[in-house]
């Protein structure tokens, strides 16, 4: 077995669910706290010194000999650790099981950095939990006030903040993370590829030129609960036929502009069989190549549903829950990779349509991604995959950027 | 306050919950359990001796003087205590209301039964907690298998057989009750008008023709889920469209044929925000004024939605939870009650598009139906209303009937 392989069957069954074989891995939550502990202990089997910061995420330094004192300017790699519901194995753990596989090639090969390297694990990216993604990354940088951060509910309504205290952490400390410009010198996430893109192209590796701009908006449509047999068609307030005719029009506008736009999110009331819906909450997931296309694609789509809630008597509210602005990775960062990974030929240059907390970085240090081949393209689902020889090539090619940065 | 007031007083909190007001009364929960002690507590006070049967049903019964041994060609009224999700305060417990204030205003006045009268409450007619509508009367008429009922699961997964057991009940010896024919002379059920007929024709009471044949079907669409950002539109098998057009579609066709057909309970797996949908359960309520309009409304529906997950690479399984014929009420009850109620003025008849428990025991005793306005014609939900001086006409009414019968 590779190291690879050995971390990688390590967590395989952590927060592993059901006959599907999806991961619900959310923060905070049994599963999430035992890949931390794995993370701690990953370091400590390669000498590296862990901390968590005020915002609970975990980093692994490894010092150049005799260094003393903070880690600065370092080449820090990772990803996140927690998942969506039923999600895929590679999503995040990949970039974290690289990372440390990577050190272990490096320290094999006798390799001594020259600056410290980091490895980290940002939490709750994927803000299943708690419907805001990336709050690790977004409350060190300061795109996310502590306050709301805090404030926010999972689904039995416990707040971020009664979780941290359970779970022994101080929600007191939580906030921007002003040490973050000095230690990082770099910060390169290595992800799963989440589209065919280099399945297309016949490539195992890719750089990000950029990540969509994009957002997630909660549209409620409030109607009248009825019964479903006594109440003539023509006498309902259905929230249910308004949403229904929304999903259609919003497909339609994002083939029309070549964007995505997904309702994957649902909450009716009352839910019952014999009764017609009082309400329907639902979630917009939309992104598009620019800000341009984005605010023309969501305006389009509001007023498509707010025509269509009119239609039927329905109320509706819509609701910005996170809006994310393009990210344009730094040129001089992602050119430097692709001379450093000349070895592994042609690594061409993606633009991708997840966020990722890189994305949330690069607003404070220079930040890059590495996209690994995902042959079927799939993600956010158990069927999401790599092959081994691709990830072992990720690895390698981690490698080769910490010895570039921290150890040239 | 009259007797009406006073026991309706009593139930205005029973399972009441939140904001919006309306009732969690699911059966063999807490505030079920409640009612249906605050059921023999009506019966003690008047002097009426209680049963509860094989199935759960209660039973209170006013006996001739001197009368000895089982009840016998009864007069009995009354519907049921149980809620669906939210629902409102009339629909069920006004019958039973109503039936026990009848009761006292005969006592006040001196009447006394020369044939038993008889006041039942039935279990779980809504179906609310393990899918189908109807189980007391159901089971005690021979239309549902005990097997089939007891092996039934709420959302918790604890089956009925499970849940009587931990009230006390004996799920062994649940069944068909063959007393049923030879107790009961007629039953006549009281109930919310479900409709806006009444308000339309300006009357405060009616009595029932028949009810609609309805059904209830359970439409599960399989995709494949996926990432909501970096999966194309055209690459995408999201079952959540196919559900959408089927909507549209079904209430095209309900409005087509004159029908009813509602999506009002949907399960979506695995319900990100951020994730294309892998499953939408989504459950059918449809009617008809006719099986054969029934028939061809339901062909169409499922057609149109097969087409429909055909075009989005999405499967489609249709399963029937739940169908019943139509209930044509007997001519010769319902006549009478015209004719015993003509002090009342003009009776109107009317269909009614609503399934009840007078209804399935129609199947097995002469069976009818009285109905109070309900002004704007909302039911299966918090609004739900009935005015105080049309809750009194049925009071006075269901007196006029129970003299009809018992104490010409």
């Amino acid at each position: 077995m590779t190291e690879f392989e050995t971390l990688w069957s390590e967590i395989a069954g952590i927060g592993r669910v059901g006959r599907l074989g999806g991961y619900r891995r959310f923060a905070w939550t049994e599963p999430d706290l035992v890949l931390r502990q794995w993370f701690v202990d990953c370091a400590d089997r390669r000498g590296m010194s862990t901390e968590q910061d005020r915002n609970g995420n975990l980093w692994a330094w490894w010092f150049p000999p005799g260094w003393a004192g903070d880690p600065r300017d370092a080449f820090v790699t990772g990803s996140h650790l927690d998942s969506v519901p039923d999600g895929g194995a590679f999503d995040g753990p990949l970039g974290v099981v690289s990372a440390f596989a990577a050190v272990t090639q490096l320290q094999e090969a006798g390799v001594e950095p020259r600056t410290p390297i980091g490895v980290v694990a940002f939490s709750d990216e994927e803000g299943a939990r708690f419907g805001v993604a990336c709050v690790g990354s977004q409350l060190s940088t300061g795109a996310l006030a502590p306050e709301r951060a805090l404030g926010l509910r999972d689904p039995d309504g416990r707040t971020l903040a009664e979780v941290l205290e359970a779970t022994g952490r101080d929600p007191g400390s939580v906030g921007r993370d002003r040490r973050l410009r000095d230690r990082v010198g770099v910060f390169v996430e290595l992800h799963v590829e989440q589209g065919r893109a280099l399945d297309l192209l016949d490539r195992p590796l890719a750089v990000a030129s950029s990540i969509w701009p994009h957002g997630r908006w909660r549209l409620s449509f409030t109607g009248q609960a009825n019964h479903a047999g006594a109440t003539r068609m023509v006498d309902r307030r259905d929230p249910m036929l308004a949403y229904a005719a929304s999903v259609a029009s919003a497909r339609s506008r994002a083939v029309q502009h070549g964007c995505v736009a997904t309702f994957g999110k649902l909450s009716v009331q009352p839910n019952g069989a014999n009764a017609i819906a009082s309400s329907v909450e639902s979630w917009l997931d939309a992104r598009a190549g620019s800000q341009t296309e984005l605010d023309l694609l969501t305006r389009e789509i509001f007023t498509d549903a707010a025509e269509h809630a009119d239609a039927e008597g329905v109320r509706l509210q819509v609701r910005a829950e996170s809006e994310s602005p393009i990210v344009e990775f730094p040129h001089a960062v992602r050119d430097r990779i692709v001379r450093a990974l000349t070895a592994f030929g042609d690594v061409p240059v993606l633009a991708t349509a997840a966020g990722h907390d890189a994305g949330v970085l690069s607003t404070v240090v220079p930040s890059a991604m590495v996209f690994v081949r995902n042959p079927t393209g799939v993600s956010h689902a158990p069927d999401e995959h790599a092959e081994p020889s691709d990830c072992h090539l990720g690895v390698t090619a981690l490698a080769a950027l910490m010895k570039e940065w921290a150890a040239a």
